[in-house]
């Protein structure tokens, strides 16, 4: 039977580029099977890069200290060996078993992947945009609701209201503001910047800048939450808010720009009839195979007796789990454990010369 | 009850200074458990440093390659903030579970533990030196029989028998010989090689000088193995052996130097009363606890469905054990999981300054 085009064909599909579904590939990698990886955020590292990319990690064995970007450096150093395929920016939709027994996952970009095992390596689950949870507002995402700006032409000449408190929001209504001197084309007509308080948790520099422009009347600061919108013609013309006293008040915009950052939703994978135990995935600690057959958890979006959510633990998982997968993948073949440390054929797979160690 | 003179009581003893045992050793600190760690072999490190010092391992996660040597300096670099005490060159002889719950150890070297929490990490066993199996030998073990040569004084003016193929029994053939001009001082009157066939697993330069010297006939080398003993008046006077041919012939001696290296021997463990299976020690994947109740086994001695003998497999454990020790170290305590990148408490047990990293 022919395929759809466009569909990739794979042994093994890794849903998360956390360090765990990192290692994942690397012990894939081991026994030789070529992985492909989806992931939310535009890079490899997930919370290591999107919660403490900067701060220090003790506890990963043998590296007394590594900060979360130079943990993912060493795994990607690591898995280069490997070379498998990373699909950025997209969250996994849906998952379907097949009658052949392969898994049939597609993802929020339309990749489409037919996939023998499946590793579930989703961490606290996809780091998304925080919105802003207002009825009717999601129909203008893309157009005039953003949570990302591409390019700052998008706001030009408009009424901009700008939601959140970080470095992205500030620096934002900075770079918008016509009286901000940064050389910044593309300024807005106006900037409002929305918070519940008058607090910020962007770097000191920042808020003190944003709030000279503010006393200076530049940009203008509305303290309160979202409550509802107004349109016209189908189009957003305004966000109505309500004021740390109560006070309901509303505010004309062309764009709304909803800057709150990054939060983790397990989305999709709460529907694909896999057993659950409080939102996290029940394994088995022999392979850490879920109740399908073929789809493995590890890392902390799984559960076990005993489970602690810690990385080093994820790494162990993984190592099982390729085990585990492959009297799937190669039902033929008996899977031996060797060691890299004296296996020529794991040498040849990691691109080490056998000979120059020996 | 006052406790026998210089007996050491502590909240958990590690019996394996290799890299399981070491980050054992890191896992107690960061619940704040003091550790006693015994090791068969002079310095920590286990088959690490034993087996492959200066090989390469590629599947420590997050260390694209490093050595057995520098696996170990890295643990040692990651433990040395939590202080833990080593009783080296030494093997654990007995342990009994006292009327108390806690655990008497007494080692070969007679040092004594009350222990609350037992962690073998004894991996493939003590390293301990290949002996000679020749009935009535083991009498002359530090007197005239010998696995280690602390000096060569011991050895000068007498008749030499040496066992063994490797850089060591080589190197002293070399070292002793009367005609090998290396300065050594205390030269054997006689030095005989025994090893069961001609062929020698030393570095070829070794196995060269040895072999020009025996030529000249300043050396002996006389293929065999062992078979039996000769004594005179409660002396070793001489060690029989069977040469390839199948003759016997007696070698007369007055120190007998076994340099065969050393091999790992499970030993006592298997007396302990552990439930065992193929010379592994059964445990659950909780917290890795074995049969007995505050004995936990972690790393390569274990087994439990899906166990692979890899270190970062043996991390994984000897984490989860650590959980799983604290209800019987403090029972009154409840034990929560933080995070090294964010726990105050966990910074100042690891002598890390909170504020500087804020």
């Amino acid at each position: 039977m022919a395929l759809p085009a466009g569909i990739i064909e794979t042994d093994a599909l890794v849903i998360g580029a956390g360090p765990v579904g990192l290692f994942q590939v690397f012990q894939l990698g081991l026994q030789d099977v070529k992985t492909h990886v989806v992931d939310a955020l535009p890079a490899p590292g997930g919370q290591c890069i999107e919660l403490y990319a900067d701060k220090p990690i003790y506890d990963i064995p043998a590296i007394p200290v590594c900060t979360g970007r130079e943990l993912v450096a060493k795994l990607m150093a690591q898995i280069a060996p490997f070379g498998a395929s990373f699909h950025l920016g997209q969250i996994v939709t849906t998952l379907q078993k097949q009658d052949d027994g392969r898994f049939l996952v597609e993802t929020s970009k339309s990749t489409r992947f037919l996939s023998k095992t499946v590793f579930i390596a989703a961490g606290v689950g996809a780091f998304q945009p925080r919105t802003l949870h207002v009825d009717g507002l999601a129909t203008f995402e893309g157009t005039q609701l953003l949570h990302n700006v591409p390019d700052a032409a998008v706001c030009a000449n408009r009424n901009v209201v700008i939601f959140g408190d970080g470095d992205e929001a500030l620096e934002w209504a900075l770079k918008l503001c016509a009286a901000h001197t940064d050389g910044h084309p593309h300024k807005a007509k106006r900037v409002t910047l929305v918070h519940r308080r008058d607090a910020f948790s962007a770097a000191p520099q920042t808020v003190e800048r944003f709030r000279t422009l503010v006393q200076q009347g530049h940009i203008h600061f509305a303290p309160g939450q979202a409550v509802g919108i107004e349109t016209v013609n189908e189009r957003l013309t305004g966000i109505q808010i309500v004021d740390p006293e109560g006070q309901t008040r509303s505010l004309p915009l062309e764009m709304l720009l909803v800057l709150q950052g990054l939060s983790p939703k397990l989305g999709p994978v709460a529907q694909w009839g896999l057993d659950m135990e409080r939102k996290q995935l029940q394994v088995d600690t022999e392979a850490f195979s879920t109740s399908v057959p073929g789809i493995f958890a590890v890392g902390d979006i799984n559960t076990y007796p005993g489970k602690k959510k810690l990385i080093l633990c994820g790494f162990h998982e993984a190592t099982l789990a390729a085990f585990g997968a492959m009297p799937i993948i190669t039902p033929e073949k008996k899977v031996l454990l060797q060691y890299t440390t004296t296996s020529p054929k794991l040498h040849k797979l990691l691109g080490v010369d056998s000979q120059k160690l020996a």
